[in-house]
């Protein structure tokens, strides 16, 4: 129907000069007399047209001059090299076909002005369109990518241990419910997670796997996502020290630290949320806390060759107070202690059948962790509020969009 | 402490004649007189050991020669080309680290004899470990991996429609849950989905995308696991088959065909599975049926230009008797059609204020589909239940292991 190649906006710098068509919205408007400075967005990225009244039949000014936030349009004309753009190109509009074009009388709800945080998140399907969101959910696709690259073959942690025992290390990824009644800045009802798994493997290895992943990862986002951390105005040398050896201390030593430091908690108590920033921040990288007490943690956990009261389990706690992005450690392989264990936390038997068969038939030391996808990317994009990670955040009283 | 490096079985053609150790299980074990060939799997293949009594310590032959299935070992020793073996390579074993020996008293409970297909699952954990299901599992993660390579960014499909206004193209991957009352072959309470949705689309772009996609998936798994595809004794000219452009018939002309070759089916009704296996019995590739009638499609569907009872939607049909492995279409862009469709359905208006949204700021026709992996990993497989396509399926009456 038209001469105008269809392209997307990420790649007009190929197309320098060659008549063609973005289909997409209109991001911002600015006029300055006779020159029309519309800013589109397709999705793929942001661009300024440029629309001179001179230049253009009549109607096509007017239909751009009128047009309102968030219409969609499809504008054709050439693209040019223009280093003062955002994106380094511009393109000159010849031509404009209004798709909709949202009336004044119900305006898009997002305005550039300030909007509460409550207001955003009941727009959620609108918000998603803005550059921000854009950035953190291009950052959140780079994590996750990363994620998928580090591992080797694709496959929650009970199941993993009898994929482990098949596939020698397996991984899991997606969707994890926890229906608790915690509203926090750190916590979702609906989160994703990474659970990788393997066999003939301990502690040890969990601790280096885990290393090595966040290194992987955090390098990744800074070599692929430049734009979009400035975007969000990330201090990326925050992340360029993300190297390892991450600092591996014991819980032990972690309740002496916070002790010093003015915590209440006494030996065999959980961290709290302030214990974990308190731990993290002096600290440039991730730091690592080992051997907790078993009383608190899972049945499943290899208590330490040296000691009865504590467990093989690591945490990773990340840098500036985002908390614990990791958890895991060594599961028992003895088949007697399993079922001790399943019975002092009074647990029942039959449902576990399968899961105490991994340890009757060729049991080996395994090990394994998980890793909270939105805490990492709301730690790499330094947002205060985890719900900003995830396209449609699951909350306690969230139920949509 | 040891001189022998640990190695996969994967890896032992880049490590022939250096001291190496395998980590893993024993998955067979044949005698001959004064050699025993032990075959041992790790997670990354099989290989068979060789163990011959005058070359090793006597200890050594008389605990491989009592090894009983599925116990976990670690052999020693030195691996060499040999072009009989399975994997091209055999272990010449010097010592042994027996892990945990499963005692003759309770043996590993799946034999090489025939087991029916109930205990298997009910054994899925153990059952996970065989070499035909390590196959299947591989070759579906073959199938994920080349529809995320496909795709170009991460983000169900009415939440896609919200991000596709907001970067264009997107897509949704992860497990959908239907509590049908189906116990069929071709049906599982969990499945995994892939969902693309993109602006500026229609029925056309749907097809076209919807048959790179087969074709690009096919031509990934024949690339990348003829191994596997041979350890299923799949019928791989049948894969080979699989290329553009798939037959393209209306519902109109495929009920016509139905009822020619003695279906019941009259217009207006939906197919059964029967019909979808006589309408791609004689056909070689997936076909593509499009244009159903709206009565039996959801509300969101967009109507043909030219006629008000069909709407624009398609379902692509696998070949050899799979059935359904894409549906989707183009979507309602018009704000009053949906609203009258939402009232004619008698749904909560409410709930989809803000799907409704979507079409008051900048609405632009647009399409997708949802395409079901186990499905696609059954009908590539070749395999007669779905079940096998999933490390651990959720059916009507299955809810452990």
């Amino acid at each position: 129907m038209s001469d105008y190649r269809r392209i997307t906006i990420a790649s007009a710098g190929s197309h320098a000069g060659e008549p063609v068509e973005i289909a997409g919205w209109l991001y911002n408007l600015r006029k300055s007399g006779k020159i029309i400075f519309p800013l589109l967005r397709d999705g793929s990225g942001i661009i300024q047209g440029v629309c001179v009244k001179s230049q253009v039949p009549e109607q096509v000014f007017e239909d751009l001059k009128n047009l309102t936030q968030e219409s969609s349009v499809i504008v054709r004309g050439k693209c040019r090299a223009e280093q003062r753009a955002p994106g380094g190109f511009e393109m000159d509009i010849e031509s404009v076909q209004i798709v909709q074009r949202v009336p004044e009388e119900t305006p898009y709800p997002i305005t550039p002005k300030d909007h509460g945080t409550e207001f955003l998140f009941d727009h959620r399907h609108l918000h998603l369109r803005s550059r921000r969101q854009h950035a953190v959910l291009k950052v959140r696709h780079e994590v996750i990518k990363a994620i998928r690259d580090y591992f080797v073959t694709q496959s929650g942690q009970l199941y993993n241990e009898a994929t482990a025992m098949a596939f020698g290390k397996t991984y899991c990824f997606g969707p994890t419910f926890r229906a608790e009644k915690s509203k926090t800045r750190r916590h979702l009802t609906e989160f994703w997670m990474v659970e990788p798994e393997m066999a003939y493997a301990d502690l040890e290895d969990v601790k280096r796997v885990a290393e090595e992943l966040i290194v992987f990862m955090t390098g990744r986002v800074l070599e692929n996502r430049k734009t979009e951390l400035a975007t969000l105005e990330r201090d990326v040398s925050k992340l360029e020290a993300i190297k390892g050896p991450f600092p591996r201390i014991s819980y032990d030593e972690a309740v002496k630290i916070l002790q010093g430091k003015g915590s209440e908690i006494q030996w065999g108590g959980d961290f709290g949320g302030t214990d974990e920033t308190i731990l993290t921040a002096d600290q440039e990288r991730p730091i690592m806390v080992d051997r907790f007490p078993s009383s608190f943690k899972a049945f499943y956990f290899q208590p330490a060759e040296d000691r009865d009261d504590v467990v093989l389990g690591v945490d990773v706690l990340a840098p500036e107070g985002y908390g614990e992005i990791i958890g895991g450690g060594q599961r028992i392989h003895d088949p007697e202690l399993l079922l001790k264990r399943i019975e002092e936390h009074k647990l029942p038997k039959e449902a576990f059948d399968w899961y105490i068969d991994l340890r009757k038939y060729g049991t080996v030391p395994h090990a394994g962790f998980g890793m909270g996808i939105e805490r990492c990317v709301a730690w790499i994009c330094g947002l205060e509020h985890i719900r900003e990670t995830i396209a449609f955040p699951r909350m306690l009283y969230t139920l949509r969009p």
